[in-house]
């Protein structure tokens, strides 16, 4: 299954509200570097709301997704970040340093914007 | 499987970009309307951009999302309809007469406001 990415204006926004397993996770990566090739976004919200644990494959593929838009120009914002997810990742290593963060999506729209402007 | 349903602002923002077997086209109507009623949101934009076509009975459950969303409150913008939707639609009877369109999200979010004005 596939998880939708919406374009609004210059940005990308994802709500993630299923459990990822790995191929889901793989194939989320694939089209989020697909559609920031073609739509030319310069910024994405990755909305994680929704999920309450991650494990140690799908923390690196969001890190991994992180860093790879960053690469092909476009900001990413993570929000809606649970304790548990915050705790896996930094248990893992993947500490998303420069990456910025906010409660929700508006707070993330809000949050990139200012990034950009930056 | 379930359709995301992103809030932003007071709109909700729903991309169906699976084809849409019944159960989840019924999980849909359900989420959306619990949706509606947890966040208050006034207006609702569904892009069907990535449907290509639809099925006698996916097109009645999503002519009832749209009055029933109406009902409790929340006014329905639908874009990206293609051909082949806008053709089953109507040769269902399915009107849908008073419901705004719009060809892409932006425009959505744009009729949406001005619906919302009047």
């Amino acid at each position: 299954m596939r998880i939708p990415i919406l374009k609004l204006h210059n940005y990308l926004l994802i709500s993630i509200q299923i459990e990822l397993d790995d191929k889901s996770a793989i194939q989320f990566q694939e089209d989020l570097l697909n559609k920031i090739h073609q739509s030319g976004a310069t910024g994405v919200v990755i909305d994680l709301t929704s999920v309450d644990i991650i494990d140690s494959f799908i923390a690196k593929v969001l890190g991994d997704v992180v860093s790879m838009s960053d690469l092909m120009g476009a900001k990413v914002v993570l929000t809606g970040i649970q304790p548990a997810v915050a705790i896996t990742l930094m248990d893992l290593g993947i500490h998303l340093r420069d990456v910025p963060t906010a409660l929700n999506l508006e707070q993330g729209l809000i949050r990139l914007q200012q990034e950009l402007e930056e």
